[in-house]
């Protein structure tokens, strides 16, 4: 993040955990550009804990709606206001900066919200936060309300969660209307439906507003691709600006348009934010993406045969199915009647596993006509048989397995399993696909299947 | 989409395949109060596909912008005016109601639009519809649009997609400027990064500005699951409203809050969409979170045995775990010493599959202390083997999967799985994760362990 260019990094609360401190502190001694911040409630022991890491600054929340101090503190405006004004005095006298946050302030009453960003700026506080806890904000009456807390004098933060899809329009909002920070997440992560998306934010004012954030923006997937392994919280792939979908073009009209000017349906340049566009064949596939991804592989076709190859990747489409580089192939292959034998079929796989044995593979494989028998061992049953096919035709091809996928399986132990992997050799790579119950087979089916086609490629 | 009370169903583009026709010809017979429209180009052979499939209107797409109808289609501002009047008088001679749709109207000379859009409207068309075809469009200079497109006379519909996160806030400025119409879809799908979500623009205008939609709310996290089952494209767990996350909470002031009130940290009822609220247990949680989940398992702890129990909770969640409810229950075990031996442990599991072989395992259990063996089969591996432990502990409960589940498998084929499974006696249930490079494995792991906790339960 520090890379990336944002300004604050809250690393954590101190107060939650042993682990988190220790987290915090590592990142505070990082010796990082950005200013390092720890979350704390008006507590001294809370403050104790963010000072003990070591942290430049904090982030420190009080509750401002009645329904906060009622029903959850149970306690009163004035007791709330004086405790905001004590932890205030007591960072600062211990040399933090403060940006003093009111939680909840989108349901509080904004006079006394007011009333506790001048008293707190009197004990020194540097900056202060409106959060929208619950998501409830709204574009228009963001605006008002920063337009009229620029009155306060300090720079102002806008925190956003997504609970109704409102993040990103709300944050932009106030940054429009003097907001000078916004809480921003990777991913758009955060407790419920997340926080506001820092990609969202960026890209919004970089493109839409013409405003420059000091955010490297063609880091932002390759950052969010880290969160995302890291925290084990997959991005959905039609995910604005970071989903695996967001510059990939399926339908018909809109790849002709593509070839004919990128810009036609496309919002911003992929490589603006480390990307590359990618065509997808399916159901909504006209005769131009057909073509443009034929001509990918070499192949040439003339118009009759065109048309056959789009009405079967259709007809494929039809079923539900994504097509696949190898699965085009094939299509094309069966149009042009070209006798393109696999260079590889399977011949036998038997896999051994249990709590009291190595997973263990043997395989059987007609390689160029020739019997080739190997196993091989693995930390899984499907390591053991991928780790023996692999093994069986490494005489013959120097074939890696660059990315194996596996889609969420949901339902039963019975359920569909699909698995994708790309396949490589040199620097040309193919994705190819396996499907079924068992997920040995799938994995065994989509890694042969990617080792034929392009071995296919190689011989032509 | 019909049971939820949508007003327009747009089945699909006739034109696209057969298996289009027949899946629009299939919705149109149906029965359903809601219109039912096919996508068209200004083509005849669009319309006669879409008249074909017997629909009710047609969603009639001219691009509008220069860029389109210079680059794409090569032609000229006059000859698309033309043909979209041809086009809207040939389908209003056939019967159809006609939405003339603007693509790329966002990036469109206003003028030229308007003018596009009386032209068509002298030629019959029923309703208009402005596209953002690549979501650059702004809440602000949405309204000032609309606000001017009241003059036509016509019902205006609003297209947006979602390439900067800013779909939902857009459609709701359309609607509360005069748009009669907003073109949504089930979990924000579509192209790229996808098109404006119904969940969200219905909660929004029902929750924040009061505005019934006739929508059936309560249906949402259904059909938002259904579609994301049979589309295969999953659904973030931090999406608003239908995520797995959405009424999720971690954080220990938040569980607190809720305890209190539950309206402090939840924007809605989660009833009201159809959902439950869910406290899961991590590094962030507190004393009152901890507490509430153990009282659910029946398990009663004095403040030292409460203080231990949340500090080893926070211990596991540093490494990044979720918390299941087993593992809580063996956290409380531990320091509550208590002597609860698990009664079903696994002496042995083999399990051999392959191309030529049904997946096959034999399992043997200490079952009470009595050791038993059993085998399976199954579809795959990871069926046999759990197949062999449900028939091995059949004898003694009626203990059975309610749901597996395994998060998506990303890197190579030894990367670590994790499994979750929800097991279950009567209405009692309750969830365990299992975890490793070997799928079979974590799956039986979760399994024993779900099954072991439930008898502990039932037992007590």
């Amino acid at each position: 993040m520090d890379e990336l260019g944002v300004d604050v990094i809250e690393a954590g609360s101190a107060i939650t955990s042993d682990g988190e401190r220790e987290s915090i502190r590592a990142i505070a001694s990082a010796g990082l550009n950005a200013e390092i911040c720890s979350f704390a409630r008006a507590h001294r022991k809370d403050i104790d804990a963010a000072l003990d890491c070591d942290v430049d600054s904090l982030h420190l929340v009080v509750p401002v709606s009645d329904l906060h101090i009622e029903r959850k503190l149970r306690s009163d405006r004035e007791s709330v206001l004086r405790k905001a004004v004590e932890a205030t005095e007591y960072a600062k006298a211990h040399g933090l900066i403060v940006e003093l946050s009111g939680e909840d302030a989108s349901r509080a009453d904004l006079d006394y919200l007011e009333s506790i960003y001048r008293a707190t700026i009197e004990a020194g506080a540097d900056r202060l936060c409106f959060c929208d806890t619950v998501g409830v904000l709204l574009p228009e009456r963001t605006a008002e309300i920063f337009q009229r807390l620029r009155s306060l004098g300090k720079p102002v933060s806008i925190h956003c969660h997504d609970d109704f899809g409102m993040a990103t329009a709300n944050t932009v909002a106030a940054l429009r209307n003097g907001a000078m920070q916004a809480h921003v997440t990777i991913n758009g992560l955060g407790e419920r439906a997340g926080n506001t998306s820092l990609e969202e934010v960026v890209m919004c004012l970089e493109n839409l507003y013409g405003i420059r954030t000091g955010i490297k923006c063609n880091l932002l997937y390759q950052i969010s691709r880290v969160v995302s392994k890291k925290t084990g919280i997959p991005v959905a792939p039609n995910k604005a600006i970071v989903g695996e979908n967001a510059f990939t073009h399926e339908a018909g009209i809109h790849v002709h348009g593509l070839i004919a000017d990128t810009s036609t349906y496309e919002p911003m340049r992929p490589e603006q934010v480390g990307r590359k566009r990618r065509i997808v064949l399916g159901k909504m596939s006209g005769r131009a993406a057909v073509e443009l991804a034929l001509r990918e592989f070499g192949i040439t076709v003339n118009e009759e045969q065109l048309n056959e190859i789009v009405s079967r990747v259709k007809e494929l489409g039809d079923k539900g199915k994504r097509v696949s580089d190898a699965d085009l192939q094939s299509i094309a292959d069966t149009v042009l009647s070209r006798e393109l034998k696999p260079r590889v079929l399977l011949e036998e796989l038997t896999v051994v596993s249990g709590n009291r044995v190595t997973p263990t593979a043997s395989v059987k494989l007609i390689l160029d006509g020739r019997e080739t028998l190997e196993a091989g061992a693995g930390v899984g049953p499907v390591d053991a048989a991928v780790n023996a096919v692999r093994r069986a035709i490494s005489g013959v091809t120097d074939i890696r397995l660059e990315e194996y996928h596996v889609d969420a399986i949901t339902g039963g132990t019975n359920a569909l399993v699909e698995v994708w992997v790309t396949m490589a050799i040199g620097d040309r790579s193919i994705t190819a696909r396996g499907a079924g119950a068992d997920i040995i087979m799938a994995s065994v089916e989509a890694v042969l299947e990617g080792i034929n086609r392009l071995m296919l490629l190689e011989d032509r």
